[in-house]
């Protein structure tokens, strides 16, 4: 196979680690010069191609790649956007084909969720009834830890590790006001669909009576009786009360507890605010005070609490993905593999985006307890690895350093251009 | 002056660093038992005074104390309970000397903010009219950074450096996502009338163009015009706009942006919920997508990213407070000193507690810019040092490991009670 150039891009929500995962795209892809010549970013996603605007990653130094490897966020910018379906939008896809032959790029490395993995395997194919010799590969990142096939998600062990630890400091907080002032606390967390997130916060109670006492899950639908009589149980029992929320929790008629009303481009409701509703109701119920936080964008970018094993496997998944490219593997995913055994062990595997793309994976019924309102000791054993060791980030002048690219544009080539 | 018993307790709010202090308060006692022999620990404040629940420290290994360095919360417990004025409520001050009395304790320690203060000089006129020795010492600590004569407040440079480090990194977040999702970011944080929590958000910018790029201060009335026009413009300069608002922001009529319509015991309104508020303007009149978070108690319970500044300064005030008391130094807080010069150097002083007593320090006009919306270079070479350095606590099984004392009652000796 000749050399050829690399496209890779970043899609959807960010994480604290999905700069560590471009980090390793684009060092192996140096290592690899033979093969892959430069490797141009999506300047906000699978838009830098479409718009032919592409970053020029060869004008950032050795330094400044290594560094993206500590920094939040996505460098050369993230996009909610959906390809849709083939047959009714083949124009995009044909486009960013156009795209590709004029940049000479023969690499596709698509770095996002479920909807990424789609939008890779879709590009394929089309690569493949137009005759263009291109190798696609889907990399795994989600805070939501909903992929098929990989045992774990890179960012998501980062956010488990984040969210444990705020609700354990927090519970400390608390429980040294109980007896005057707050006696409870609520911490809402992402996670629009499957619980994992909600179920790291869990990670933080060692012991019967530690924080969080309760955790409200979007699998589980909300009780309000039940939940309010937990709660008086929980500060009659310890003295106060700690709550981790999803996002995602709904009333038993399917209904979220709050929407923003706002829609993101994947037509997903754009939540938050569930804490201060539940806190509401603790006030008017319980007539106990309560403090609320919600976490938002601090959860998914807190890479100065990132998890070393998860910043592992987000480098290894996006070395793989290289890796898998040289050798001329398409329309694969590299994943996360669990090996068996008592100690945690990890390596890295190969699914096929067919079997990933728009699969979700839900948290199963036995990570929670029989009552809806904990995890169980198997879904412990399963998360707990995952936020392991730490791994943080160089400090300048007090605060952690983190690189801003240059992001130098590609001079464009075609004549045509394309309407978002 | 006889061998006698150390009576501490924690007051108000928690910090991330108030059992460091607490820590240097019973590691210094415990190298002086000549003079001091037990230090007994009130159960949730001045409260465990008041009802002769008293803790023993002497229970706790030199591990577990050591280990309170590093412990975020208030090991024995915090309360809002505010000693009320001496002429009215004559009765709880003496009761107060009655326990002491009878515990045998000749060294009162408040650890507080300016109500604990007054409490603590009122305590120490108590004694003094009814001929009971008693040293009295104040031992600063708030998140708040409001109080007089000490140039910063224990506790504070690590709220500081944890919403600093927050916006930086849902900044690069926020930056990613601007293309097609959320342009506008809202940080909530604490400080009800001083902005010193809102201004360390600022030091987040190092250059022009980076977040935070709006800051809403307790001390500049909210104009909503004027705000909306610097989102906007902001937004058409960078591609979105991060914001740190503090909970105490006004209209310029007086009344908070948001209230949640409960007060703690020093009549103080309990606030939370300006973010979402904010939120809803952008939305409402800018139509641009956002993402709120309110850090609540997160930020004052961060210790695993606190600054160590503030680490050393928290200790350096139990100590000295200590060693001003076997001095037989009474009606003092020891505070913290800015030498002059370039380089930022610190050393302990002597404060009456008389002039720190129920004094507020607010934020110099001149440390805000002319636009109310940002910190002045002035305000950063201020705010600067004291989020230098970072002081982790240890880690154990992917969390930070922090400790839980075993805080053993000492028998009650009086046969009377006190009803709060």
């Amino acid at each position: 196979m000749p050399k050829k150039n690399a496209f890779y891009a970043q899609s959807g929500g960010v994480t604290a680690t999905i700069n560590a995962t471009a980090c390793a795209v684009i060092e192996t892809a140096r290592k690899h010069r033979g093969r892959i010549g430069k490797v141009y970013a999506g300047r906000d996603g699978i838009i830098g191609a479409l718009t032919e605007d592409l970053i020029d990653t060869s004008k950032e130094s050795a330094a400044a790649i290594r560094a993206l490897r500590h920094t939040p966020g996505g460098a050369f910018g993230s996009c909610r956007y959906k390809l849709k379906g083939l047959e009714d939008h083949r124009p995009q896809y044909e486009r960013l084909i156009e795209v590709f032959k004029a940049h000479d790029i023969g690499y596709f490395f698509y770095n996002g969720g479920n909807d990424s993995a789609d939008t890779s395997y879709k590009v394929s194919q089309v690569a493949h009834k137009l005759g263009y010799p291109l190798v696609c590969i889907g990399v795994p990142k989600t805070v939501d830890n909903d992929l098929a096939i990989t045992d774990s998600c890179p960012g998501f062990g980062s956010v488990a590790k984040y969210v444990a630890t705020s609700i354990r400091e927090a519970g400390y907080d608390v429980a040294s006001m109980a007896r005057t002032s707050t006696r409870v606390f609520i911490l809402e967390v992402m996670g629009r669909h499957a619980g994992w997130i909600t179920a790291a916060c869990g990670l933080a109670q060692d012991k019967e009576g530690e924080a969080p006492h309760i955790l409200l899950f979007p699998e589980i639908p909300f009780d309000q009786e039940k939940f309010l009589a937990k709660v008086e149980d929980t500060i009659r029992k310890h003295g106060y009360c700690a709550i981790g929320v999803s996002e995602g929790v709904r009333w038993p008629d399917g209904k979220f507890l709050s929407e923003s009303g706002l829609r993101d481009a994947f037509g997903h409701a754009q939540l938050g605010g569930v804490a201060p509703l539940i806190a509401q109701l603790v006030k008017d119920k319980l007539k106990q005070k309560y403090h609320w936080a919600v976490a938002d964008y601090l959860q998914r970018s807190a890479r100065h609490i990132a998890s070393k094993t998860d910043v592992l496997q987000s480098y290894a998944v996006g070395k793989a993905a290289v890796e898998l490219a040289v050798k001329g593997t398409s329309g694969v995913m590299p994943v996360i593999v669990r090996k068996p055994g008592k100690r945690y062990r990890w390596t890295i595997g190969v699914a096929d985006l067919r079997d990933v793309a728009n699969a979700e994976k839900m948290m199963p019924r036995d990570y929670i307890t029989a009552d809806g309102f904990h995890i169980t000791a198997k879904c412990r054993q399963y998360l707990e690895p995952l936020v392991q060791g730490e791994d943080y980030p160089p400090f300048r002048n007090g605060l952690p350093d983190y690189v801003k690219l240059k992001n130098t544009a590609v001079p464009k080539k075609l004549a045509t251009s394309f309407k978002i």
